[in-house]
């Protein structure tokens, strides 16, 4: 790193080529997130031109930009097994490097966590230790960061926020800030201007003829003075900006400065998604997580055929919309990942994108549904742990029927600790008035929308991030030994039952409450084993034990600890939910 | 309340003085948010002057706030029962009356419920129904609140939020938009100004001699334009104000006038807490929520004079800072109530109240632990829920030692469903790498603080909002039957064991993980009872149950519903909780 510092303009150029081209041959073959971190490429370079890790902390708000930062820390060679089981992590990690200062993943977090390490290096007395956050405008829709500026700006302490500003969540992104931001990059100058006016206004007792900087008239300067990082100082910063993002050498003398400044500074830096990669700046959506793909035509190496249960709650939810004027659509910023593109495109009236803000969408879901409509908020399992106490606050306690389409619920492949979708049963399941369903294969998805639909009180459906099984249910009373499965995790079920023909075999749709006709056929069991696709604590096996009172009732989940990335096969095989693994488990017991 | 609008304004203010009494005579003897209401009585009568409800809608933000809107819409001669079991709610309840548009206890939900209700309307066609939400200065520092007004900035919908600015949440406001509240109120015009200054420069090519409505600079015009609510309108509101508060001829005009704007505004409102009231305007923060008093002194009828397990952890927590400085203490907005002020007063520099930020506060702390620091977060059980995925995401997939201080755990007497602590066991148990500890006495809670600080993992210490034990605990082996108590309940325990004196009679002081040298002991009973001050489903009982492997372990604790206001002694007689409903649950089994 130190020799980055010592670099001339032009290799640091090129070093941001060679990266670029290594970033894009190594995803295609690995998969990652591509576009996101073409963007960043220059301010990574300059960020680390500037500053020194781990002593300086850098706080990557979400995480999945901070590729260029792995490999300019030491990892660059282990980019093959990146997102792979026991690889290199997807997103920064404290115990991966000790470059990395905070851990991150979901949206929003860093202002918090930076002002959290540069009060501690207050109080420590800590010298010359620079705490950055870098945070995407689409994280800004988050309220975790406003509170984070809102307590930063008046802190007294040296921090400094960089908008990465590249127009985009994962998908457009959306709000009254996203327009505020819009405005600053439509404003007429760059840095530099900015001083000048203020300048200018200190030293004239009243505004006269030579303010004529591109100002033509008293509400001009009066909406250019506003436009210019107004909001961010409201809050407190000291806001510079916007800065070309793809500019390395501005960039450096900029963060070279903004080093010098004592206080809260939040530097705007204008990216562009995908940048050096014509298909991925064309599309950044497309190129923002991508598969395996081909580098020259940026066509996927493989092409999914087959219907995941997205696809089927996609088409579901615009068929019931054609027929129920109720039924409106919520996503928090991710309307192509969670299957909600198309109701967006046919009913746009009924099609609410509220930012990557899940405690507003359920809230305003709640709002919703009290005054008559039928809202589904389709969002992931991870990201809905973000709103649970909307959910049980603003949702549960008045009964309101809502509707929470869980996506990526239980094991999800690649993103690691932080985006596992194992802990909706938990918490969910101790909420009132709840009821949790959970389906086994794509026709029970439809047909537990329907029952959602017709109900007056809050229902949640929860399916992984996995192609749909066209396959029937295989239900059957046995001997000894019953298997009860949770959703999809039937169809491990059954792979046991072929090893164990005589055992009864049974399918909880209902998470929540319990199924009164399932518990009756349990109980002439010797034993019984459940299995389900998340937590065991506070999880459906407890609750199913607690209700048998049967002594010999085993709930198969994950364990206390948090999976780490690997495909959902490799972490139910690592944590002993393959069909071999409970094939055994039960011949033991 | 058709009668209200025609009154003229000396039988309204005549009006306001009779509600005013009636508030302060019927709390002094019920207890209750007495500052809050008395603050909003002209606000609420002219509301109920301009708008019909139940067709039009006022959303209440926290809704403590709300005893004037009860008394208005037929609730006044229930205010004998406030917030007593079976009484009146001291919070707005959808299912208490129709006029209660959205049910609130938490804050910062206002605008986002508001603007689904908003929504709603404009989707059914409903016409002339006006939506409205309330909304404290002190609200608006959490992100929820932000999140909300992102969204209604952009929302092409009629909806009024009325900032009700009184300069406190329930301590003193914080951060940087308390800091532009204040900048508004002390701009040197009220409402009117405003709207010249546009004229003005819309008119002008240049600005000329002839501004000189206080004004007397071109910075003077920037800086006045800039704290007319800017940072309202740059979220898309239209800015209003800021008004008296207590001039009620004046609200009521310029409601009328709001009435008829499209799109959504802000009213800025002034209001005094505590008005009217002597003892409570100079004292608001300690009579925010009273018990019951002396109408001519204001002096509290009971004084309580033995320590709460909240004062034993505000002395506990200076003597730990005063040897150990790498402790930092965070509040949100609650360093009253979670018995931090002593803190404040000693340790300034590390103490941070962050405002009603609770999921800022987690991550905030996440931050401060990484770099070495000790934070304890104190906050109410409740309220914690609302930094579930902070405390999953931020602090536990890191394993960072962040000490929570869950203060008002399980049953919480008076307020009702919205602010029981029954859920933070089922919350947090199923996080790994968590340790959840519950003290059964004073003694224990200080030691306890000890454990966790000489951690290097997440601690949880739950406590209720209770007089501390000083009783020792009463431990034994026994025969056929154990009960295994969970913190404070031990004393319930210890109630039992009177009346079945041959039980063996344990505590569990860590909730999680489970005490094996317990589990070890247990084994030999016939049946084992749980008893937990919080929700059985995804509770302590559970888990000791499914770690046994007992058939006949009974866990005991609140059901799968939300406990309604109550004492805690009361709630725990109807929810079987009390010695006498546990004895004979035990002795039917």
């Amino acid at each position: 790193m130190q020799k980055l510092k010592t670099l001339p303009p032009s290799s640091l150029n090129k070093l941001a080529d060679e990266i670029r081209d290594f970033l894009i041959t190594s995803l295609s073959d690995t998969g990652g997130h591509l576009a996101s971190n073409l963007g960043v490429v220059e301010l990574t370079l300059a960020l680390h031109a500037v500053y020194d890790t781990p002593r300086d902390s850098i706080v990557w708000d979400v995480g999945h930009q901070a590729y260029v930062h792995k490999i300019l820390t030491g990892r660059r060679s282990r980019f093959n097994q990146l997102r792979k089981l026991d690889g290199l992590s997807g997103f920064p990690k404290i115990n991966e490097s000790e470059h990395d200062a905070f851990g991150t993943g979901h949206s929003s977090t860093a202002i918090s966590a930076a002002l959290g390490l540069a009060k501690a290096r207050d109080l420590c007395g800590g010298e010359n230790e620079h705490i950055i956050a870098v945070v995407g405008d689409g994280s800004l829709t988050g309220g975790l960061a406003y509170e984070g500026l809102n307590n930063a700006g008046r802190a007294s302490t040296d921090l400094l926020v960089i908008l990465n500003d590249n127009q985009m969540s994962i998908s457009k992104n959306v709000g009254a800030v996203a327009r505020h931001l819009n405005s600053l990059r439509t404003a007429p100058v760059y840095l530099g201007a900015k001083e000048d006016v203020h300048k200018i206004l200190d030293k004239m007792p009243l505004l006269g003829a030579s303010l004529t900087r591109g100002i033509e008239s008293a509400k001009d300067l009066l909406k250019y003075a506003i436009l210019q990082g107004v909001l961010f100082e409201e809050l407190g910063f000291r806001y510079l900006g916007p800065v070309d993002g793809h500019n390395l050498p501005e960039l450096i003398k900029i963060l070279r400065q903004v080093k010098k400044i004592k206080g809260p500074v939040l530097l705007h830096v204008l990216t562009t998604k995908g940048k050096g990669y014509n298909a991925a700046e064309k599309s950044p959506r497309s190129y923002h997580g991508v598969g395996t793909f081909c580098v020259e035509t940026g066509v996927p190496k493989a092409s999914q055929t087959q219907p995941t249960y997205t696809d089927i709650f996609s088409k579901y939810i615009c068929r019931a919309a054609a027929k129920d004027k109720k039924i409106v659509a919520i996503t928090a910023a991710m309307h192509d990942g969670t299957g909600l593109s198309l109701f967006k495109k046919h009913f746009p009236e009924r099609f609410f994108d509220v930012g990557i803000a899940e405690a507003h969408a359920v809230t305003f879901a709640a709002g919703l549904a009290k005054k008559g409509m039928k809202p589904v908020f389709a969002v992931y399992s991870s990201f809905l742990q973000r709103a649970y106490d909307q959910i049980l606050h603003d949702v549960a306690v008045q009964g309101l029927p809502v509707i929470f389409a869980i996506d990526h619920a239980g094991a999800v492949g690649g993103d690691g600790e932080t985006h596992q979708g194992i802990f909706d049963i938990p918490f969910l399941s101790h909420i009132p008035n709840m009821t949790i369903l959970a389906p086994a294969n794509g026709k029970e998805l439809t047909a537990m929308f329907d029952y959602a639909l017709a109900q007056n009180s809050p229902v949640a459906i929860r399916y992984p991030k996995e192609i749909a099984t066209q396959a029937p249910k295989l239900l059957q009373d046995g001997q000894k030994i019953a298997i009860v499965s949770v959703g999809t995790m039937h169809e491990t079920a059954k792979q046991v039952l072929e090893k164990i023909p005589t055992a009864g075999l049974y399918d909880a749709g209902f998470v929540k409450p319990l199924d009164k006709g399932l518990l009756a056929k349990l109980e002439g069991y010797e034993a019984v084993f459940t299995i389900e696709d998340g937590a065991v604590t506070g999880g459906f096996g407890q609750q199913l034990a607690m209700a048998l009172q049967n002594p010999t009732c085993h709930a198969l989940g994950f364990p206390d600890i948090f999976p780490e990335t690997g495909t959902r096969t490799e972490l139910f095989t690592r944590y002993h939910l393959d069909a071999e693994s409970i094939y055994n488990k039960i011949i033991k017991i």
